[in-house]
């Protein structure tokens, strides 16, 4: 089995994706987002690229969240803080959700056979269900503004070490170099992560305008074990119990 | 000062090296060869892309070197092993060399103020002189065929580091999230390099076709303590001693 870590939406070729399962990684805090809303009852997340998509994707009841430079935009229910998708609120409604590059990372690997959302808070249980397909998997760092992000990539390297423990089949996994060199960096960086998380390019923004907190949330490792996929509707849910519910066309 | 590390020649711009110090890193081989040409006596090396413009450059006493899927190309002197480049032979000459990837990154990074070969054989003092320049440095990894080599991002996380321990100016290095990942990489495999080298994708190839010990020559730390940089006739020279001569037009 193939592992390959791609380092920034700009890098990633729509056929690198076919036949594969793609993980998408948008650390801060797209899929971080996204899995908390689904772990809180949301009935699904509709991700989509414009505001203006937003806005015509969405029916009677539906919340729209989203952020442009990582703010809340204007007359949304949310903005993209995992803390805004964790009220009762929330419960069995649909999220239609764009953001600057996590939206745009999960259409761009549209031909991937199975597409998950990963993140640290569910990397376990999401390398668990990637392996348990049988297929090849692109890990789809999502970057910043087209740009490799350090979260995403180290978190792209926690994913590495959990294929690696977890798979359970001959012969080992065949992991291209630049998830190498990311499994190195977060075995580096592995005891310190909020820390680093803060200090790095995206973390510092954040804490910059009030979301430490966030930061902080999203650097913790497998708190919240569950993990969305996309479904014929392009859009998220929660992965069932059986795996072959989640085959697409 | 601003250092960043750019994956491969397929992600960078040229205008990202504009008024800036690049340094170009194709451990695997251009650069070691460059380097270790130099070195031993060889009056300069001028790096083209093609195999034609090889041959048309070329002028009486000149030499012919360069590889093509890591081999000796038919009609020229020497390939792209280092080792074909210590002998007496080489003194005074001038190679014109052609390398898949290693040629490239030097001709991609044209913009920039000043160009250095770099490699971990003369991490050290390269990247000393780097920081005397006074410009923002540019680490530009050659990578293979247009991806990501594991070789080349270790030793840019070398630079790093080395760029770091050497720089007496504040505020401190502003380094990009990559070159972050990329240094946090090195310091993971800095106690065992010439294992992680003959392992990585670049170096079974070689490995596997009979230039194994061109990759543990490769990935001997200040083992040859010269830079090579690039003059206004595009040829690369030994980096002379006081930098001013290095200042191009």
């Amino acid at each position: 089995m193939h592992v390959d870590v791609i380092a920034s939406v700009n890098e990633a070729r729509s056929d690198d994706f076919i036949h594969k399962t793609a993980i998408v990684i948008d650390v801060l805090r797209a899929t971080s987002t996204i899995i908390t809303a689904l772990s809180h009852g949301c009935k699904e997340v509709l991700p989509v690229e414009t505001v203006q998509q937003a806005r015509t994707c969405q029916l009677p009841g539906d919340w729209l969240g989203g952020e442009r430079f990582c703010k809340k935009i204007a007359g949304f229910h949310a903005g993209n803080s995992p803390y805004e998708y964790m009220d009762e609120v929330i419960r069995d409604k649909k999220v239609v959700l764009t953001t600057t590059n996590g939206t745009r990372a999960i259409q761009k690997s549209t031909k991937a056979t199975h597409i998950l959302a990963g993140a640290f808070i569910n990397a376990s249980v999401c390398a668990g269900i990637a392996l348990s397909l049988r297929k090849d998997i692109v890990l789809l760092c999502a970057g910043a503004q087209d740009v490799f992000a350090l979260e995403d990539g180290l978190c792209a390297g926690l994913f590495v070490e959990e294929l690696i423990q977890q798979n359970d089949l001959a012969p080992p996994l065949q992991v291209n170099d630049f998830g190498l060199a990311m499994h190195s960096a977060y075995l580096q960086h592995k005891d310190n992560l909020v820390h680093t998380l803060m200090n790095c390019a995206g973390g510092r923004k954040l804490s910059k305008i009030g979301f430490a907190e966030d930061v902080e949330y999203c650097a913790g490792m497998n708190t919240v074990p569950v993990v969305p996929f996309v479904n014929d509707q392009q859009s998220m849910k929660l992965f069932p119990v059986t795996p072959t519910l989640l085959i697409r066309s």
